[in-house]
């Protein structure tokens, strides 16, 4: 593996290897004491063209634990065209002997671009709609804590499937790994012909959530729903927001994801993020860990 | 201690300790090699969500030199409401098994609400009018330096006491010391009732420097001052303004502080501000130390 | 030497001496682990007031390679007068303890006034139209890579000589190392009575390239052309740009040089800038070197 540029490029083998790396990341986080020397003297640079604490901060720890000298660059604001900016400037930080970048982009399709130009690893970190790969890892990895195994597990991705790269990936992250996927919201956000990606779209909640094992809901852009693609947040919290009434539909062993940051009261019901069967504080502690595998085995850590 | 959210909660013993550690760590500061491995592996935080270069710099400095991982978070400009973002990020910075959180904040209050929702332990770097412990102990530790026990020391704190959060963490911690405190500016930037904290209001300079041992000017927020509560700046700065004249109303022993940044010419004179027996640049010095006693003994440093 | 706040002062020795350190941190950069204990407990501060993400990267990366604490500042916004803030906020970052200050700023003089201020070596990284000294050091470093000795070398520095730091240090240095230096570009873009400093003006690209060993191409500001400097930037580009046929007036075995980010198109052809013989993404990889040795030397290492 060269880079991660996302999950559809993955075999199962190569997911499962970066999962069981992470394992043995976790556990480093839980020490007193949680850092060791695996990428000492490595350049990890976060460059965040979108802004992302919560994605950020989580790579820069995970560099930081292993030891990693790790650097931030966020948005320029260059009056030049948008590629050309990013090309030389990833080929700079290249030339500055990075060993890793770490890319966020609102722009599809830019870490590809910059891996193609680069001969430095290039991690996804978010691109505009297609992929966010780690947030997918660290979403199969939380649910393979609590099932064990995916094979035959049902798993309900539930919100605005077309616009979010977090639907993408999880969708090949889940299947990869033998999950029956389906995927849940108005018509409006459901792309057409979204079976090709082997998943079943739902368009109520009862539909989606029977007899599911994951509820992996996605954060709404409340921007983009009233009138263009649902009549208002309220009638969507009502109609596809996850709430206990609606979780009672699932499995009673059920776990419920969300990528965070939170519209707390209209994709989900507080009481649910916050409680059990809620993984959502657990996948950011995972976050870390993945992270740390990723960044571990890009730079020719063997497993 | 789990927090440091304010002076106002810690006893005598508690500002005693944090002082006597501060001792051990100003001398890192001045070798040649400044840096102890005691934080290795340990993951502060620097939550600003208020700008503030030198203080985070200075809590920066301090993880690092403590061999500390330092991330900083600024604010987000998220478009959710504030204290829901917060709430959450705090959560998922904790959940990524962070050591500490700094955190700095335009309302007051809002170290508080964040330490009574994560397990991890939350240091307030100055909350809206609040408080602002950090700079009250160097503060008092800078004072201790050239006068020994403040026991029966008069302090004379000048400014706008009303809406200083540094003023009313000076007050508590020069009060638990056993200082007489006063504080000094014109009526309408002095608190009514504000003898109950212990302190004797002055309305003019005559009053408040007599005598005085230390003398703690505040900086002025300039945009406060026109019109609404004193008829001009430059009349603010005749008044109470810090300069040769008035500061030979105080003891010739006298020292003087404060916190920078400084308006020269209006709250304090450069003459006075740069030359003995001010001690503002060994305030800086000395915040380092006190930042790095506070991140010590909040992870479970011994004194 | 104290501070480096720019070439004019410094002597062909100095320049020399750093160079050869350069050569030997240029090592440590192509090793797997990048990072030599040097500097540890160190603390290097860089303060840039004028954005710059190559630059500051370029000091960040270099001060973590050497084991430094680097810690960034930037603009500040506050409302005092700019020259108080700086000078006070340098005297506060040299009060915590720094070891260097890297200053960037838009305009001439500010390092040079800090450097005055403190007792911490300061670094001039770019200082309005005034120098940019690391920037001309990885440009000799990078010509004599290729070239061997300067002296007697031709060197073509081409674009806006009036207003670019680069070319001023540029002109400083290549000189005191022998070389022969021409400035070209428009008779808006060339100072008057620039011969004093010992180049000559050429007002052509065929006078100026004839017999050159090093071509130089500086950064346009495409918002000064339009109009006031020059009829247009594409006529700008058809005259002063570096293509492949205005490359081939020079000796066949001259390099090119760039400081970036590139104008592609403007003031140099992609196909110049991306191939043989450019010298630009050396002179990135270069420029950590640089810049490693200066912080090195600054801080009292032998070399």
């Amino acid at each position: 593996m060269k880079h991660l540029l996302g999950i559809e490029s993955l075999a199962r083998s190569d997911i499962e290897l970066i999962l069981e790396t992470s394992e043995a990341m976790l556990e480093i986080s839980q020490r007193e004491v949680k850092r060791v020397p695996t990428l000492r003297g490595r350049t990890v640079i976060n460059v965040f063209l979108e802004s992302s604490t919560r994605t950020r901060v989580s790579f820069e720890i995970a560099a930081k634990r292993l030891s990693a000298d790790a650097i931030n660059v966020s948005a320029s604001g260059s009056s030049l065209s948008k590629s050309e900016t990013l090309n030389d400037m990833a080929r700079n930080l290249a030339a500055m002997n990075a060993d890793v970048l770490v890319v966020r982009d609102s722009t599809a399709g830019v870490p590809q671009m910059l891996a193609e130009r680069v001969r430095v690893p290039v991690v996804n970190a978010g691109d505009g709609c297609h992929e966010h790969p780690t947030q997918a890892l660290l979403d199969v990895f939380t649910a393979r804590q609590s099932l064990g195994s995916l094979d035959g597990r049902v798993v309900a991705i539930v919100g605005d499937i077309s616009h979010s790269r977090v639907a993408r990936s999880d969708i090949y992250a889940f299947t990869r790994l033998g999950a029956v996927v389906r995927v849940a919201g108005p018509p409006t956000m459901i792309p057409v012909g979204v079976e090709a990606l082997g998943v079943k779209p739902c368009y109520s909640m009862a539909e989606a959530l029977e007899g599911a094992d994951v509820i992996a809901m996605l954060r709404i852009q409340q921007e983009r729903i009233e009138g263009a693609l649902f009549p208002s947040v309220r009638e969507y919290s009502q109609t596809f927001g996850l709430d206990r009434r609606k979780l009672a539909l699932a499995k009673p062993s059920a776990i419920v994801l969300h990528p965070g940051p939170i519209n707390r009261g209209v994709e989900i019901a507080p009481d649910v993020a916050d409680n059990e069967p809620s993984r959502i504080l657990d996948q950011v502690t995972n976050g870390v860990a993945v992270r740390m595998a990723v960044l571990y085995l890009l730079t020719g850590g063997q497993p």
